[in-house]
């Protein structure tokens, strides 16, 4: 792995990560664009075209049945999908704590305050093929079932007719009955436009590839989705006592996602630096996922050396990582210092991988250097909320006098009448509403 | 104003108002585009060209200096300058219920958690010219600060050299001194890819005109924007009892905003349809603003006669309006009915007005229909969140056999060899953290 020890090669090595998200393709922008229009125009239709297309040439019925789902959830492991269910309660468990509720306060005339109340219908999109995870049913649809939402609409695309047991189990585990069978910018554009078979629906979450993204880019603001990811990343900040194997592993762990997948050790210890590179090396030779790993190595990962550990987490907090581990003697006392990051791991015990799949936290993380300002995916997600304004006559009394002198400043005169209007009947005694 | 008396009629009205929001301009879009590439590119040398050519051909310095915010704000009266005052100390109290705080919980050998942040750096984008409003300062900064947000940066064009001195005063009261006299999509490039003179922010929030919103648009995903803000609403549920010149004062509040506003009252009562409908006619008459609010009212205004009020916020969640006023005997009864609504007011006391400026609750409402899945700005909006995961030796071993046979499932066999490699070091008495 190359070695960084200066300021300026970190700046390179910075500027060539965040480039790694600027997939503005128009061609692909134009093919999104084309499928979108189709199937905002000829809805089923198109969306039966395209699914033909692209996934599966027999595609007849769209919807997957109950007893479909069924039979392929038939074929799982037992033992695999006792792990889902044990996943997705501790999954569950901590998304309980997002949970919001309505408030409101009274003051002076005025009772002020905020409703949540959850979506009324969401869409999760579960990519297929090679990349169908059960995974990421439970991480998109626990959360919007926590909230409340009622309606949870899934689409995956059978690519070669194909559909993963795992991903069929968990969608029966959960409950999700409204499941179609497509995928890419058709799904998109079918749940965010709505077919005469696919309702539309407000939000759209869920990964997908580089059509998948760029659709839900597009359709964004017709529906709420949930971020714009991008590759990912994990970064290790690490003392000297570290396990070199360990961290070669964990770093490797991100490699084999994706070859724009980015992993990073950053440490105070030149001789760990020596070992974690020997280590990756000798643990991708045998890795199944070896030519996607070593080629995100060999271009996105890196070893930066610092002199102290603060300096390490904040060269961590500039690449904003997706994932954030911190294996040092006391990784709690770094904590405060960390600013960016999707994810934090704690300690030796806590790979990555267990808060992929079971820890609890959601594994839809900020991407590409946006957990500067995005968050993870959580209850929060599913909830819209509205403001509560209520005034008494007192109150409204009470706050005319500045009102009208802000929409008079403003040179709004509609907005200065509301009040007055109010204030001459009431002067009149014109209004029933003056009894009050 | 229009009447609506059927499912046919109101189906018409919807699908022209939802069609307000669609200004997919290409031409706009390439304008802005060729802007935020030349920001990006020449940065401070680009905004300085296009400040002039846009804005101010006499533009030398960007950078507000104290002594320039505290001249202009010099010139307000003193006495709106108050009721500013009281707004900001309202809005301030009511966001003050929004905050919140980091949490976690240990459960069998793992403490999880989240971390709640403020963002590091904001940008708040304020129209110039006759846009120039100070209530928009306060909407958009005060969140921010309540948030914790250290860095806020404002924008707002000097549109002919002017700058407006209420929002000036705003900035002053509220304490902003890194203010920027650009606006336009190069204001928007600036604070989203950074400038020697502008470093980049994380967040850009505030209304602005077709460029600066699809500015945002384009930049969304390099940093994060508050909503995408359409042509604004208002929607009146009322009974027989309401009065219909307050009512009618309140549609054309909304309708002096802009063309593309909409005024929409809904009622079970023909008696006060006729009334509010003479009522408007009469009051557009003497309207500052009367082009516009005329404009506005016979394109997107309209009466929806309905049998009941229940069905009355049927139609209202198929609007799903930015501004719900209920005018009713008992506001509060129908409430729970409410799906979809920016912000809600409840009762005859409580004019819009009052919460575009001092009654507490943010004006930055979702716009078009979109408060079926956006809410109103917040404190929320400038947070971001990390997950927080630690295991401890024993708790990774209770969960180590989940995530194992997971990974194995999906065939990411890095992952598991990241539980594999702790377990087999465990074993050996090879890693000194087997201790702990």
């Amino acid at each position: 792995m190359k070695v960084i020890k200066n300021e300026r090669e970190f700046g390179a090595f910075l500027t060539a990560l965040k480039r790694r998200g600027s997939s503005d393709n128009p061609a692909i922008a134009r093919a999104v664009k084309t499928i979108l229009e189709d199937v905002r125009k000829s809805g089923d239709e198109a969306v039966l075209k395209y699914t033909r297309r692209f996934d599966d040439p027999k595609a007849a019925r769209l919807r997957l049945s109950p007893r479909e789902i069924e039979r392929h959830a038939g074929k799982a492991d037992p033992e695999i999908v006792k792990a889902l269910r044990i996943s997705a309660q501790r999954i569950r468990k901590f998304h309980g704590m997002q949970t919001e509720k309505s408030w409101s306060f009274c003051e002076a005339g005025s009772v002020l305050g905020q409703s949540i109340r959850p979506l009324g219908r969401v869409g999760v999109y579960v990519p297929g093929g090679t990349a169908a995870y059960p995974s990421t049913v439970l991480m998109n649809v626990i959360p919007a079932q926590v909230a409340g939402v009622k309606e949870i609409v899934l689409c995956v695309p059978a690519v070669g007719g194909q559909l993963n047991p795992y991903v069929m189990s968990a969608i029966k585990m959960l409950g999700v009955s409204e499941v179609y069978r497509i995928g890419g910018a058709q799904a998109i554009g079918a749940m965010a436009y709505g077919t005469k078979g696919i309702k539309k629906v407000d939000k759209i979450v869920g990964p997908g590839n580089i059509y998948v993204a760029t659709a839900k880019r597009m359709v964004f603001g017709l529906v709420d989705i949930d971020m714009i990811a991008g590759p990912s990343e994990i970064l290790i900040i690490a003392d000297d006592r570290a396990d070199a194997p360990v961290i070669a592993a964990d770093l490797l762990s991100q490699a084999e996602h994706d070859e724009l997948a980015s992993s990073v050790l950053i440490t105070d210890s030149k001789r760990l630096a020596l070992a974690v590179s020997d280590e990756v090396q000798r643990q991708l030779s045998i890795l199944k996922r070896k030519k996607i790993a070593e080629a995100s190595i060999s271009r996105y990962g890196a070893i930066v050396l610092t002199k102290d550990l603060r300096d390490a987490v904040s060269f961590s907090n500039r690449i904003a990582p997706e994932h954030l581990e911190i294996m040092t003697e006391a990784p709690e006392e770094l904590l405060p210092l960390v600013d960016n990051a999707g994810a934090v791991f704690l300690g030796h015990w806590t790979p990555e991988a267990l808060g992929d799949y079971a820890a609890g936290p959601n594994h839809t993380l900020p991407t590409n250097g946006t957990s500067r300002f995005f968050s993870p995916l959580g209850v929060y997600d599913f909830y819209k909320r509205s403001s509560l304004v209520g005034f008494t006559k007192k109150g409204f009394q009470r706050l005319s006098k500045v009102v009208e002198a802000l929409a008079d400043s403003e040179g709004l005169d509609a907005h200065a009448n509301t009040i007055r209007i109010r204030k001459e009947m009431l002067r009149q005694g014109t209004s029933y509403q003056g009894k009050d």
